[in-house]
Formats: structure tokens, C-alpha cells, sequence
């Protein structure tokens, strides 16, 4: 937070403002951890997919207190399959929009295009796409070891992570979105060097958004409910 | 709560005691629902996998709660391809846990157990494992639909609703359990008749604890994390 040292405590000032303020011992003083005052509720209800971002960085406590989170997710038979890659090299970050870019002309080349002009302008969408999507300061990679003890169940385990962190980042004010083919799995793996025992689970920023997106239409939670009988 | 109408104001009041008094507004009177004070992090810190529960109702307001949440989790092009099979008749529980032990013991008779007393002492043995997993008042399977837009992505969108789910229902002071082998899919088909176009992700009952169970052991967390580089 050097450069804009103020954002986040207003943030956290708005958030406490809205849903009520909290009074007495922050909740984790006991254990040096700043107090995270969301609610359960309110995190679920205002996280975001964000997809573009400003560079202020995330401290370091913040960091630890999301990946500790995603670490207390429900694990089968607490096998614990994940790895989470942290990724705040700004070369690393400018090399994976790269590759996204090369790898979205490829695709683009093989629909056909051959038209310079064409060609151009496909350029220019696909960069102006992935330099949002790769604006954050730190992206995860949630991974799974193909190893672990019960591998059938990882793609699970990896996923509850996954919405772990996410949560956690939101309840600290930072945007997040879970990335899989907005970010290809392949391009991760090369330019991020992830060898094959590793599964990928998806790739999501952390930063904080450069807006909060609105609330996306959702179907009525009732049209996904049955009682007793499908 | 008929039965038991402080239980659940106590266990609240614990937590607000614990986490710090919210005072001003509700986060949620605006409408209609009850306040939800637990944090984040509180709850994914106090969450556990719960195995034995106390007969007291889950109020149908907390039950709806909790599968609101649900269906706020992340999902692949928003496809929300989930389903929740919400089960509180309890002539099904008893079904669900009579299944549980006919599937455990064709399974000891198929390891070569013959014997009377050997089989009577494994069927007591399941009786009381399932009669402790099927204590709940409320079970909910979180089924995804394969004819979803991007069923590939089912098991991750399934599996980040279930985790909302959970941590929805540890917010509202309720246990759950994650389970997947330890109640078999093929026993949930069979009684609930789930259909084949349906995924089971997991069944996970929803219930006051008997006893909060302490905290596993868990690897530290930066087992897990790498900079960079893996």
C-alpha cells in the first residue's frame, strides 16, 4: 500500500459502515492477525469475478491471512492435496500476459485470419484483454499433487481452496476471479515451469478492482432447491 | 428450534462474546433476514466436520439462508449448473442410514466374514457409525446438472457451492460434513432416486453438533506455498 496508503482503510471503514460497526477486541489480536470484520454473509454476498485492477500491492499480512484460509478448507480424508503458487514477479506477470497474447494470435491465425489489418486488431483486443486481466499485483495458482493420497477427490479439495481464498480475499477488500480458460492452463504451466505431477485448478488475481463489478443476473436460488424427492 | 427454542440464541450470543459486539442495523434487516454476525474468518476457522448431531430442527429461515448462499458461489460462464436435494423427511434419513448398513454389510460378508457373531458385531459396528451420520434433521445433496452449458466445470462449480454451503451453515452456528464415500453415491441414488443426468458432488447433513470437535492437525500452512517458482 505505499503508494495510496489510505485506499484500503476506507475501504474497510465503508465496509464496517455497512454492516454495523464492530466494537471490543478485534478478533484475532491474541495471535498478532489484523481484525477481518465481513461478515460470512456479506463476503459471499458482495465477492465479484474482477478482471481488471489497480497496482496498489498487498501486504504481506494480507497474503498470509487469505492463504491460511484457503488452507483451513474441508479435505478428503484431510489429505491437504494443494500447492498455491504465488506469483508477484512482475516480469513473470508480463510474461504470462505474453503468452496469453501469442497464444490468442495462434488461435486466431488458425481460424484463417490472414489479413494484416485483421491480424492487428485481433492483437489489440486480445492485449487489451489479458493487460486487465493481468493487471493485479499477485496471482495464485491453486494446483493439486497428483500424488496425494486420495488423487480422485482432488479436483474437489482444490476447488473448496479456491473459494476459500477467494472469500478471504474479499472479507480484506481485494477482488479475485477464479480463471481456467480465461487463462490457459498451458500457458501457465510453461511459463510458470508447473511439472506434471501438478493439476491445475484455476488461476485468480488479487488485487484491489479497479471497480466492483454489479451483481450478475443469477436464476431465483428456489429453482435450484427440491425437498425430499428431484 | 420447538424443542430446544435457546439453544440457538446461546451458541449466538457466544459467538458475538467471542468475535466482537456488532451494534447498529442488522447487515441483512433491509430484508427481512436475520443478521449472520460471524466473520469470514471466524467462521472458515471455526468450521469442522461434524459427525453426530442433535435432533433440533433447522429453522426453514436458516435452511434458506444457507442455500442462498449457495448459489452465490462461483460458477465457469455462470452457468450455476448446481441442484440442492434438501432432505428432512425423516422416514428418508432412515432409509439413507438403513441403506448405509445393508451396502456395509454385503461389503464385510464379500471380505469372507461368515460367522454369526462376527457379522452381528459388524452390523452393531455400522449401526452405530450411520445412526451418528444420519442424526442430523437436514441433509442436502449437492447434485450438478450434466447437461449443463460447461459440464466440465461441474465438479469445480459443485464443489465451491458445497464449500459456501458449509461455511454458510457454520456462520448460523450448524455442523456439517462434506461427505462422499463415508455415504455412498450409489446409496443416495437408490433411495432418493437421483437420476442419471445428475452428478452427486457430496451429501452433507446440516445440524446442531453433539460437540463441536476440537481442530485437526493440519500441515503449516507454508507447506503449501511457493514464490515464483514451484
Amino acid at each position: 500500500m505505499a503508494e495510496h496508503p489510505s485506499r484500503r482503510d476506507v475501504l474497510r471503514a465503508g465496509v464496517a459502515a455497512g454492516a454495523g460497526i464492530i466494537l471490543g477486541s478485534p478478533a484475532h489480536a491474541a495471535d498478532g492477525e489484523p481484525a477481518a470484520e465481513m461478515t460470512l454473509f456479506d463476503a459471499v454476498k458482495r465477492r465479484r469475478s474482477v478482471r481488471r485492477f489497480l497496482p496498489d500491492p498487498v501486504p504481506e499480512e494480507d497474503l498470509k491471512q487469505i492463504l491460511k484460509a484457503a488452507c483451513m478448507a474441508p479435505t478428503s480424508g484431510n489429505q491437504q492435496p494443494w500447492r498455491f503458487l504465488v506469483v508477484d514477479d512482475p516480469a513473470l506477470i508480463r510474461a504470462l500476459e505474453d503468452a496469453c497474447v501469442r497464444r490468442g494470435m495462434e488461435q486466431t491465425r488458425q481460424q484463417g485470419t490472414t489479413e494484416t489489418a485483421h491480424l492487428a486488431a485481433a492483437e489489440e483486443r486480445l492485449r487489451t484483454r489479458f493487460s486487465a486481466y493481468l493487471s493485479a499485483p499477485v496471482y495464485v495458482v491453486v494446483l493439486t499433487n497428483n500424488g496425494s493420497r486420495y488423487p480422485s477427490y482432488n479436483e474437489k479439495d482444490g476447488s473448496l481452496a479456491a473459494g476459500y481464498l477467494m472469500l478471504a480475499a474479499r472479507a480484506l477488500g481485494y477482488g479475485t476471479v477464479f480463471c481456467t480458460d480465461s487463462i490457459a492452463e498451458e500457458v501457465t504451466r510453461e511459463v510458470l515451469s508447473i511439472p506434471d505431477n501438478m493439476t491445475r485448478i484455476c488461476i485468480t488475481p488479487i488485487g484491489m478492482p479497479d471497480k466492483w463489478p454489479g451483481r450478475p443476473s443469477k436464476k431465483p436460488w428456489r429453482y435450484f432447491v427440491k425437498r425430499n424427492s428431484l
